[in-house]
């Protein structure tokens, strides 16, 4: 998907920023800097707009070997206007667009040997029927080749309604390894308890400012987020995430999971745009650790 | 509808500038600047973009008032990047749109007494089918009340097909007083002569940068183009249309009606933007007259 | 008149941004955006900056059919630079612009069935000895048809001195039925209590980032500032004007005139622009309400 | 004088440049440029624009040592816009600038042992009386010194007419060792051969993108114009007049004279703004001579 | 090596766009773009001018898996200027950077089974002595393996003198089966009777504006150039000599070599960059063809 | 020096900003400002970043009268990126500059009579043996004038080790009569007890947003910074030294030279670039006086 972020009111008449936007390429983003090796799976649109996203990820070192470019639907677009500094207003142009034509047969091809996590986000299902199979595919698949699955809840109101989420992610958040959402989020999926109960391993619940925890059967570690000045928050969520999952993916303890989650947090709060500031692992001690706490 | 300039190339990633645009507005504030009242009709949605399209309207001093703003959908965009001087590539993302859903109801209202012109552009019928039935509607409606239409052919591949085009647009082009069109869009709806025969008073054929001609009962009037640097060519034809519609109102000569045509086109080629750079009355005199021979 | 407000430092050349600028302008926009029908009334020279003028008030919705358009004088300018983040330089090129010929004639117009409200700034009668005449015909014509004015002191030092602007303004405020004013302006006219002495009905106290108060016979009811982040205060005192004067015309308590007033203040202090980031009524909750308090 | 150029159309809002703008100030950053000694004589205001203009010939190299700056009034501006390719409009607000109030005083102490040349522009004495007094005062010292006068005629019919041009002009024309203009301001002043009767050694006609001529005692010299891509004619007189010049003081033949003239009027028309392009000596080949012709 | 490309002059302060720039990484985009898989091999910093070379290469599916990360130099820089339309100044700092220390390993893992051009420029054998001593490792090693040898001959007078240049380049050029140069270039390293003479099979000589030939033992055929509008000429060399190397590629005719050349010239001149409108194999038909003749 | 401050990330692409940067053209800029008279003495390359350095210091009125123009080194380039609010990457360009060739030559000719304070930079040593050996000149020559000398030890690790630094300063330091740097640079060359034992006069310690202290035979005297919004912190310890050293020449109390300074240094911290925001002495009050405390 390709973002537009109005430089000023759209109302006035501005300039745009072109980008690319999406939860998952955010984070595929992000792991690949931290120095892992990351495949994205969607379809784009083969039109320009496409092409930004493809070339993007390429840039970046993900693999688009499986990406489908579909020669009959545009690439999505969504819309950012930063009302007031802390108020941004989305529109998306998502209707009919490629990434919502996803259907099972563009994902079943992307788990391969050697492959340890899927990482899913909650806004796919809410796209289209197709790419709500979709989904469920890639879950079928890795369990079929035993790869752990990431779901990170990303509730959309403009995308469905809650009750419409919570049936649909509910089954899904009970089938992954690592479940990650906001409180209100968790709560959609049946609240940290229940996930836990159904066999989720570490249930990461996502505070904003003021940092993250993690839940596991053996209790809850609280980490706070770094202090940085706020230049755009949109894509903490989703470094977050990717920074977590780095820590998840090198076999490192919770605390450092989190810890590596909050500095990839800050930078993306610190940096313009929603995934351009991700740091390499270089780069990952230029904000401080503002440490950990058990509960 | 908004349109997104992009100033460089969509696939490097790249700015925009976020305007509005549309056959029938373009040719709105063409004649609003001209001094002619001008009411648009169509429907936005409620949104930022949306009120971009009535906040520019509205400066430019036509009238809004019988606008719909569409509450379940958004106002259409609109792609266009300048892949070589004079290679634009457009992309649309109107599916869905607040422009698609423009219904009957929505244009009846629109005849007031003094009406004298309604301006139809072809691109609309193309958007839905109640957009299509809102055309006819339009034209039943400018018939009761003895109002003269303009109808633009505007033939859009990227909409629909030459047949389906055809097919819808020659019934409309025949119950026109004027028709206006590129030689091969005049093709698609019969002919010149076809026209003519069928009672169309002013058949206008628009030769781009060689100029254009108008077509009457009595013979052919041609008129070249003026010479200007060619800034931004988008929109020239719909700034040709306002200035010959001008001098229709006006009660000018066939060959003076030309001239302001092809003056408006001039304005429209020279600067950036589709209507953006279009005359006041008093600005015609800028771009000299070309004159015109009588074929 | 027209704003141009420097990107960078003068000295060191560099680019500008071309809009709209004025108090009573920023009032109107303020008032129309929260769904009042308001005309503005004032000279704009026959030229572009005019037009720029004119073009912008339409697009808020602001009637501007009384607005005359002087063939002989241009539209004045005001040049801001930020040269500290909370310094700003005002330079003004208004000595013989339309603005500063307003007169009398241009006014009296203005008044119509209906109207309820005058507002006038104390910077109008600094530009001229007619404007200072305009001013007090407006006031004449506004008591002959019993419609409340209001007065926003805005003392300029740059324009004329405490002690002409004391004896000017003083006769004003005291025929005003609302009374607008830092605490040294309104000392400038009289104090507060002297103002409702003379039957000045509210007497409205800004305070800037501490927030506002107004004062009645039945005492003095304060309400703190919003706190946003500053990214433009200029235009502030304007925002807050219209919010209060939104409540008054909707006839709610003065709390929540004052909360009004205080919500578009910081509407205006975290947008750029004077007037470019004013909310519209739905947009009133995006900053919350942050309490009155009794004094 | 400060330059306000906008990049877009002015009535739709738009961004502009802030630099350093008249046609003496020009003249002067040219020579500068080619490596003669120039001092500039003018008021500027005590502020920010002020503060532009001194920085900007100091950085070229031009003495401002008898500047005045004015505590009183501001330094002057002039908007630009360019409406289309080859059509700029140009407001100014100098009613009242520093600028117009150049006095006698001001001019009298710029000449210096070793001055060979005053250059003086037809624009300074349309500004007021006393700058009117300021250019006459100028020649008479110059006279005194037994220092040559250029004049460069300068008609701005925006400033005053060309009966009062005529009548201020024509004295001063006839006291110049070297008038420059095009044929139409020549006319105003009494003529190629009027001039030469009166004593004007040489005089030299402006053609534009046609080229230059000098005309004296001995006939007639024709040069054309460099053929360069036109980016932005503004400011190619002054340049062409800097060109010509340069050779006078180097002594260099009349043919030579008009090429360094074409040369460096080249060279303005091919970039942006009005001085900003201009040639050092090592760089006027960058052009190629388009050679001279004997009439 | 990193572009500034200033956007104004740099002595007057100005911004400036940072990108990539190099004969052989422009080579190796346009030949990407148009299908063929590509690899480059180099030297950049391990800093984040060099992450841009390797970020915008990946995104151009450009192989940089060979390409060497110095730590000890920084990745070099070229800094442009348009002086006048046409005239470009180009500055380097490149001395000491990591691609002047390019050495004999850094190449000779390069070549690959199924590699069946190494395509040389001219730049590299200048820029140190052991970057002298890489290309010609490289030679050596496409020898080994039966790999064409393509040289751009490339002279640039910043780097070193046509001497030094004629004793490097000759030996390089004769062991080549295609060199491409201008008529200048070529004659440096012999000129093509002679190089036809050492076996060089197609020896390409690029006319600019003109078009371009290829001579072969069998003669010479002509290509004119494709008309478009000149939007900057840096990089047009390297565009054809990637579309000409396209067609070798393809093994199509020497007719259709030119022509695809000359197309991707077209795309060069008429878009900004060096490389970044270079057209994909799709987009090559938006110039169209201008013919060939046989001389 | 000329620095490229890029807007954006490096690796992604992004424009910049070119100005001119340096520890003395700071400092030379900011005294002059402030109303003294002073020379900067150094060497740019005869190239348009050096015309860039030089039009800059003659704008600011800085005597360039001594600077040399090397024909044979390019002006050295430094590249800011500012990878998060508080962390700015910068990499050098200054291998083989004009700048690193400064020599004892270019510099003795810089103290005239009346001159009565050399500042030098701890930089300048570091890059190169004969920038070394210049800097030693300098202070020979002070000496030999009885001209007193500042150092502000600037440390640059990307420059040399701390060892190398020491042993070159540390002399440098003890024949200074002021000595300025942060604490880990007076430890550097000795620490401040050790240069005040050496017969250094005054020692002044910057502690960065802390504010800054200086030590005499008669204790310390402390002061706060002001507090102003961070916009760009590079430049603000140059800034604190032009302050304090203009305090110095005005021989006023060692309370004001250091509030100068403090002043002076919000100045830059409040304003993008290193000196471009520098106050001239009227601006000296838009900062409060923080105060100073004996400590």
């Amino acid at each position: 998907m390709v973002s537009m972020r109005a430089d000023g009111l759209l109302r006035l008449g501005t300039t745009a920023r072109v980008s690319v936007a999406g939860a998952e390429s955010t984070v595929a983003v992000g792991l690949s800097r931290l120095g892992h090796r990351v495949r994205w799976v969607g379809r784009v649109g083969r039109d320009e707009p496409g092409e930004l996203v493809l070339r993007t990820l390429r840039a970046e070192e993900v693999d688009v070997s499986r990406v489908r470019e579909d020669d009959d639907a545009p690439t999505g677009i969504v819309l950012f206007e930063q009302r007031l500094p802390d108020v941004t207003r989305v529109q998306y142009y998502r209707a009919g667009s490629a990434g919502s034509r996803l259907a099972p047969a563009d994902v079943t091809t992307a788990i391969e040997a050697g492959t340890r996590l899927v990482h899913l986000s909650g806004i796919t299902p809410a796209l289209s029927p197709t790419a709500r199979e979709a989904v469920t595919a890639a879950c079928d698949h890795a369990a079929e080749h035993d790869v752990a699955v990431c779901l990170d809840v990303n509730f959309r109101s403009r995308l469905w309604s809650a009750d419409e989420a919570a049936d649909v992610l509910t089954p899904l958040a009970r089938r992954a390894r690592v479940v990650v959402g906001s409180p209100d989020e968790l709560a959609l999926v049946g609240g940290v308890e229940d996930l836990l109960r159904h066999g989720v391993a570490e249930v990461v619940t996502k505070h904003g400012a003021e940092g993250a925890a993690v839940t596991t059967e053996n209790g809850t570690l609280d980490a706070p987020a770094h202090r940085v000045p706020v230049v755009d928050s949109v894509g903490a969520g989703d470094a977050f995430t990717a920074g977590y999952l780095s820590g998840w993916l090198d076999g490192v303890g919770l605390a450092e999971r989190l810890d590596r989650g909050t500095a990839c947090g800050a930078f993306a709060v610190a940096t313009r745009g929603d995934w351009e500031g991700l740091p390499t692992r270089a780069e990952l001690d230029l904000v401080g650790s503002a440490g950990t706490a058990l509960r």
